[in-house]
């Protein structure tokens, strides 16, 4: 992995182009050169090369974070209520409020972002700033702090973020003083991180929002997942539907040069590298992110091929090791049991296959099916959904089925005793008691 | 999977709201109550419950088809010059031309899809009417025909298409007759067919170009992954970025109420019910839709869970079954072989963890190391080239290095003979041979 | 006058910069250094400098005798229905619709344009184009003719207009044919001009409507008025705010390089220079407004300053010539007849000056007025209506009333014979007669 | 006058319909009946009828008086560098500000009001609104205060014109401090007047700035005549073009139920009626003017209808009073002398008419030429530069040339000794001795 790393990154500090900001002196000063890059796997691990702990100010990079804040403490309905979620096409300063409610388009563009910032639950302004250096200090794993000059240089000039403040609270959508929001919202661009932090955080949102190298859960799945999808179609401004296209991964910018990028389920990336393109995204930090969703084919519309079938045999009547008299043997013969065992992950597509042979199997009305399922590495929520209700179907025709699962799999189960199991043996022995309590 | 849907659609059925479209005639005459839900599988199967085979035009949704016909036409580069990627935040008839350039804002739009339709390759019009009706039965997996009355009807009606053909040519965007080419969109836009049609259509997309019911590749991995990006930030209009967040696929709506979603490396979906929101979808297809993303957890940013380790066993200090004499056997005692083993599907995530395995192993200076991935059920592109660099790392560093793999892998390397093997004993054996060669 | 614009046109001979309009080639074989200005004023007279004789087409010149004549044919509340009257700051070919209803901002954008062509009473597309040209000929006083290379040029280029008028035609703001309107429009727009019939035209509309060369009624006043009010707002396209301050005259140019300028009551200027702002006006023809405008002080804006009286002479106790006896004098004596002379044109300050007067002439009670207007100048519509209604508050209030007028005025009023008359000996004679019937 | 005010005021009395202001509570408590119409003529002659001494606060009606005073401050090109002049088509709060510059678009929008409050020159916030508050007591003619209650209220609800601020300060077209500024702003809509005091401060403007009432110098002709024209594009808002076209005359409204419009060189008419339009327009203040523009034909585009000519008569040989012997008899017989008379006002038109007949007088080679514009009223300061050029231009040819005219405009003049007498004769005698002379 850092091999790997550390080829692209020698290979991309060659790529010149792009000025670094400058509307305020203390950004003006970062050297152009520096470049690092930093993964944190969804195991924890982390990766980095380069200027992977240079410190800079996140800058716009706090957005997705403090929106997934605002949103476990309102919920869904009231946040979208509050904050849009459509890509405005516009610059990130833009002034993209909809008519009649003053809702900002989206929480990545600058108007949204203030008014998510006045949605974190606090008592007063300087309690919401400390609520939130915490909770991104919860993301990314250590105690963070401020830029104390670039937040003063942010509030000098942030004339333009004190405007978008006064006109939302003109049209209703912010209630709080403009003034306060803004100074919030500048402490909070200015909380001083390195590229090894933002991968940390945004490891924590492509895990589903547990930190993955403290362990703490920092929001919840279904904040992750949304915040994720903020990101993906409003994340980079004005080129979100071409960053989309062509790298395919939920990712934000910042103007001191940070630019993150999360790989659902896979792993979080962050890039420091200061010159910025026109559209204010760091000019090397594309180019890391572009190369490496090829790379390593992580576009979310890529599909992975699967080369191993899901299903991997198929017993049409068997026996358990146990010994049973002729009467109880005719019996089973009667009604045979069948046990389908599959292997790999059961997503969506591999339980579709696997509750296919199931259906086929079913059709030759036997006494009794086994899923063996020993073999199975992982069952998503929803697959899992799919085989409850299969096993419910068989059962309502009179069937009887038990099911074999490797132990973790076991402890999550409260099924009636007995049906789950942790071998194949054991399973078809449950249901030859169970068809020969049947034959009476 | 059946049960699933009937549940679902007769539950929707009382879904009441929208208003079927009535800009022309024909289109009023639908049933209101019609609804139908239609799922091709990855692997080819198709359920398909209610309506699922009344016939209706395609209207919008056959825009992203004839984008990837257009798109395979023209390749990436030359397609993005001449259709942008960029959600418009507006209604599907706007006029969203960017400026000095004309180029339309996305091919989901109408002006980007008329402008899409005269990118395909044809001789004349006829022949690109023919085409694209060709690779849209290619893309369903039969034969499809045009609705006469209703094409009659959309020209009748269709000036402000024609308007937005004109203002392209005037802008250097569109080269063909403006009224020619809107002549061949309407065409398009009344290809009939039925929800089960659409769900093979969409499928195709969602395996990745593959027709999962013919085995047709119609068109390219590459083609199929950039239309679901388009799909994502663009296909639901001005919904598009509360489309991402609640429901979380690529998706499409025609005005006649048909709908798709891909789910990627899942599944494609389609449901058809005329009544339409204020949006311009399908009232009962967006709920069902909803809910299905919700309870099979489809979203694109939704994490699996894995609950079960990929690396499943580390041996120390392997050695095969073969008997060595003690010169052999002290320069195999100096020099261990570690074997790792793998199970289950090596995405980038399992890769990360099984790579993580082997660099542990190697800092204690092995002889060599073999990877036993003969539990392995699928290896993703990303990963082989992450396993292939780590090989050959180690090589360089003097380890020795054997893989064990199920045969389908093994038909598709081409590394060094020997290295690459079928079981975990002849992987170490090659090793210890390679070992005694080394030793001289 | 033909010294002061050759002088003008001298000078401005030497301003370069600008490009002569090239979209279509017929147009970019103007040569640059062509340069003509010429004048016609309200009593018909035509001053001529430079090449003002050369022909060029009128292009959107012709947009406001256009308007003009579609406003003769509705009316103003239909005409103001159809398309509107409000500057778009905008281009002249912008897309400027209004939501919902779809017509156009003003008839001087080019929707607006084409919108208002269509509005032209015709049984036919041919007999629309032959009105038009027979009344822009009437505008001119001389039958002019259609450039058919340039038409044939603007309609090969036109597809921008024919969006304009499809988007118009699928709004429901236009019903014709919408390629056959456009058709219209470029044949208007090429029908041949030189600077010199173009002062006649605009001298037609700043006269009230009534060509100052041929004597013939072209237009209504109300009809003349609007039409130069549109032109005052939304005639120099996006400048025209700019336009008013400097220069403060109602004007139009187009793309040939022609250019009008209307001095209500006063005169109409036409300049021809082909190159072009950046705005498309041309860079001569706004530079001599410019400075017509101020060395003639014609601003609209711009207050004349009034150096004499309005009123000449107040006599407390007139008498006529005549001779009256004793018992007839003491009458007389006792009702006095108070006279006041007024002088120059009467518009309203002049008429609020005189009946100030002679309101404080009335205070004091005496027996009749008389008003000697005779050497009254003019007196507009407005002012007769104020001094018809303060003469019949004289009457209501018991005096008698006689007005002396100039013989034209004389010919036009229509009160109770005798009061009106032609001397000032006459009228206080009438009041004599009048003082003593009420004695007697 | 009165009386046909009063007419007017007691029929539109009857018209209902209109919200009063209601965003803050000190609006929403006016009278909904209260209606005041005053006049102030040219000779500072005051009429009123109703409530025209009922107080309400001058809100945005301020805006063309404090613009005519940054105006005399900046001077017109820095004015127009600062805050444009184009119309944006838009509300009277909208954001329309010019890209790059961030100018404001014109100074009856908040933001271009705003801007223009900040202009006026003073050396601090107290300072600036002790000017405003000053300059628009000299506009009314006597002492006015602020309505302490109203400026507070509208402080608390200003955030949108401090976004404003803020927006225009981000953008570099302001430079004082956002908050201050708004402050003196709200103070300024805040200053109370009477319908009576706003027809004074509008006839101010309608004189070229001079107060018709006070006699003072309150700004330049150049500066009203810009204010004026600001207005006619830019007062009414979003109904600017329909405005100019159906009334036809420079106004601006407040949202108190002021509304105040200008006839240049006549009148300043001001009406007072709190319900508004949905434009936010006085509704019977918009009706009466716009009866009063129709009833006293005050359209700026109206042409008035001259009916007697102003060339009185031609002599072709004329001889002074004097006696001359034959010798010098035979000298003025050879070159005689020409004497034209004319009457009435010069300006434009006129003054054309009377150099059109110099020149057929002069194409007969006389030796002099004698202008008696002893009957003319006023002369424009263009006509004035037009008889000067044609004057000279006769003596570049050889002849003499002199001008009897009223004592007031011999007053001025500073030609050549003799050359410009008070009688027809003196004109003349001067002639002959300088033909004399010529001979001798």
């Amino acid at each position: 992995m850092t091999e790997s790393l550390g080829e692209l990154l020698g290979r991309l500090s060659a790529l010149k182009g792009g000025e670094v900001a400058s509307y305020i002196p203390q950004l003006a000063k970062a050297d152009p050169d520096d470049f690092g890059i930093a993964i944190t796997s969804m195991a924890g691990r982390r990766y980095k090369v380069g200027k992977a702990d240079t410190p800079f100010t996140i800058q716009s990079v706090s957005k997705p974070f403090v929106y997934a804040l605002a949103l476990s403490d309102l919920g869904p309905e009231e946040m979208l209520r509050r904050v849009g979620a459509e890509p405005s096409g516009e610059a990130f300063n833009a002034i993209s409020l909809e008519p009649h409610t003053g809702r900002p388009a989206n929480p990545m563009v600058n108007a949204g972002a203030i008014a998510t910032t006045a949605l974190v639950r606090a008592a007063d302004p300087g309690a919401r700033s400390a609520r939130i250096l915490d909770r991104l200090s919860a993301f990314a794993g250590r105690r963070l702090d401020h830029d104390e000059e670039v937040y003063a240089s942010e509030s000098a000039s942030g004339d333009r973020n004190r405007a978008l403040a006064y006109l939302m609270r003109a049209a209703g959508s912010l209630v709080d003083d403009p003034y306060a929001v803004t100074d919030t919202y500048f402490r909070q661009c200015a909380v001083r991180v390195t590229a090894a932090d933002l991968a940390v955080m945004a490891a924590t949102l492509a895990t589903g929002g547990l930190n993955p190298v403290t362990g703490e859960r920092v929001v919840s799945q279904l904040v992750a997942t949304r915040t994720l999808a903020v990101m993906a179609t409003c994340g980079m401004y004005d080129g979100a539907g071409e960053w989309l296209l062509n790298v395919g991964l939920p990712a934000k910018s910042g103007v001191a040069g940070g630019l993150i990028a999360c790989s659902p389920g896979r792993f979080g990336v962050a890039v420091y590298s200061p010159p910025l393109d026109a559209e204010g995204n760091s000019v090397r930090g594309v180019a890391a992110l572009t190369e490496m969703s090829s790379r390593y084919a992580l576009h979310l519309m890529h599909v992975p091929v699967h080369m191993t079938a899901t299903v991997t045999d198929t017993v049409r009547a068997a026996r358990s090791g146990r010994e049973h008299d002729p009467a109880r043997t005719a019996v089973l013969d009667a009604r045979p049991i069948v046990v389908i065992g599959a292997q790999g992950d059961l997503e969506f597509t591999e339980t579709e296959q696997l509750l296919a042979a199931v259906e086929r199997a079913a059709e030759a009305a036997p006494g009794a099916i086994v899923l063996d399922l020993t073999a199975v590495t992982a069952v998503g929520a929803g697959p899992a959904t799919m085989v409850e209700g299969t096993l419910k179907d068989l059962e309502r025709r009179g069937l009887r089925v038990a099911v074999a699962v490797q132990q973790p799999f076991l402890d999550q189960v409260d099924g009636p005793p007995g049906r789950w199991t942790a071998t194949r043996d054991e399973a078809v022995a449950w249901c030859e008691d169970r068809l020969l309590e049947d034959a009476g």
